[in-house]
């Protein structure tokens, strides 16, 4: 029992007179606090390889921000080292892989990632889980299978991903086989979180955006359904980001909730995934905004989704130049309202 | 009178049994002949200020891809440069604004362009123009003022276009004066464009895709249709990448084809737009895949707007490292469908 379950509250489809928030990249460079510890590490992968400053990090805004839960500070590349393809993190430019998936021999070398590959991060949710003492929920997560196939096969961030979609148009057969392959080490690594102590986990799509409904169909869904099956243990969360096309293919999984980015209408939402708790969705830049835009378009917000179970959120992560006072706005202006319920 | 008017017949909302094709980017790197003309100009920015140069790359693909229409060569960044902001292209990271608008006396040292500014794209239409000898239309265009506003205020592109997002959300008065100023300019662009011979004008708002609903309504519908109702000559084209969410306000403006990106699901398009011409919107990486594939999905595209008044084309530009091959292959797969019309 956690002193504070609204978010799994409403994550299991309560309508919660309160409304959890968090944020996504809430352990981040937003907090002074957060690039304090940043610089005890060598570089970012270090960091993340380091329990005791994951944990660390990942408890701060729970105490500065006064969010509904706490996210493990991580990174969604973990899966694709643990199987064996290892990436640099350049400040600038982002995450790079030296040796991305070019040919169908160099998918053969992965393999199934499994607890060794990543025990650093159940090691991190353990402690994280030790230091919260049960005040909130601990949020799991993985990179979706597409998302972590995005990044494999383009060796870096791109716009287009046509390198990754090249492969889906030119090698439908091959995409298959590293999809299945990531789906299997997403399933472990999620279980294990599970088991060490995540009590709600979220999948982020983040390249859903590039795709179109029937690629999405085809090689996206299929994936995502066998881990929604896998996991009974704690509720899902799914976040296709730009992925307007993806809605109503996702209603029919048995995942919880959806995250929305900010794109997307509440009202077309609320029709479109009747089943789901609905997640997110404010535009991060509103936080660039004096108090009172903030105050009126989070109020805004927060009256369309009034009738369905709901966690606030940005439609994103942070971005880093926002003022830590501007979040914590954000955060109070959440817990300010309370729903009219008939 | 045009020997072929099949393109100025469907915008005008014609159901044409021959469906017209032409591909955004068709005179870029994609063909080889394009590649050689290009070693010609000093940079990138000389190319585009070379009207002999442009008009040359401008009729390439009339002839190599036999398409319905011939796109100006130029660049969208013609005209912040115009009203006084120079850009540099640079080979790999794309187009870089120097001295980025930053402040509102930044805006306040811009001038409305007018035909003086841009008179090199003005040349190439009357160039082209003469050597298309009335074979096909010739298409003008813009940036749309939100585009350009982006470009202008973030200095270079962007995942999130976030310090230009900050400008509408923390400075919504200046963002409106630098919009009108943009937009008196590109109504003097497009009409100088149209009086030195373009057929149609297509106003590319590529980003589009980083707004939401009520930004677009506040920012960018008030300018678009301004330009909608001062351009009465010719038809004009909007094309609002990744913006699902504009379609439904789009409708409602003077403007006669809208252009779809591949996210947007034809039957969606063709019940949100029933007043207007459809254009788009195969995926450019399909043309990655095999012969066979091709084909399959560009009927399956040609068979979803067989009802309404349409233009095929890609869903945004080529991708520089398609095989010319396959795009001739596109253009007469298109040639090669007869609409049934009942």
């Amino acid at each position: 029992m956690l002193a504070n379950e609204l978010l799994l509250k409403a994550a299991k489809g309560e309508i919660t007179p309160k409304i959890p928030v968090w944020l996504m990249r809430q352990a981040g460079r937003v907090l002074p606090e957060y690039r304090a510890v940043r610089q005890k590490a060598r570089d970012f992968i270090n960091f993340v390889k380091s329990p005791e400053l994951a944990a660390e990090v990942t408890i701060q805004p729970v105490d500065i921000l006064n969010v509904d839960a706490a996210i493990i500070f991580s990174d969604i590349l973990v899966i694709p080292e643990a199987m064996g393809l290892p990436y640099l993190m350049q400040e600038e430019k982002g995450p790079v892989f030296p040796d991305y998936i070019q040919s169908e021999k160099d998918i053969e070398k992965l393999h199934v990632a499994t607890a060794n590959d990543y025990h650093y991060v159940l090691d991190a949710i353990q402690l994280t889980k030790k230091h919260l003492q049960n005040r909130i929920p601990l949020i799991g997560f993985s990179g979706a299978p597409w998302t972590l196939f995005a990044y494999m096969t383009e060796g870096k961030g791109s716009k287009t991903f046509s390198k990754s979609k090249k492969w889906l148009y030119s090698n439908p057969e091959a995409s298959h086989q590293l999809l299945q392959k990531i789906t299997d080490s997403i399933i472990h690594y999620l279980k294990d979180q599970i088991k060490s102590g995540a009590d709600i986990v979220q999948l982020f799509d983040s390249w859903a955006g590039v795709l179109n409904k029937e690629l999405y169909d085809t090689f996206c869904i299929p994936y995502l359904k066998q881990i929604c099956n896998a996991i009974s243990e704690v509720p899902v969360i799914i976040f296709p980001k730009d992925g307007h096309f993806t809605l109503q293919s996702i209603s029919s999984l048995n995942c919880n909730v959806v995250s929305l980015d900010w794109t997307i209408e509440p009202e077309i939402a609320i029709k479109t995934l009747p089943d789901k708790t609905l997640q997110g969705n404010a535009d991060p830049c509103l936080l660039y905004a004096d108090e009172k835009t903030i105050e009126l378009h989070t109020f805004k917000m927060l009256k369309k989704f009034n009738s369905v179970p709901y966690i606030a959120n940005l439609g994103h992560g942070l971005y880093p130049d926002i003022e830590k006072e501007k979040v914590k706005l954000f955060v109070e202006i959440v817990h300010s309202y309370t729903r009219s319920l008939k």
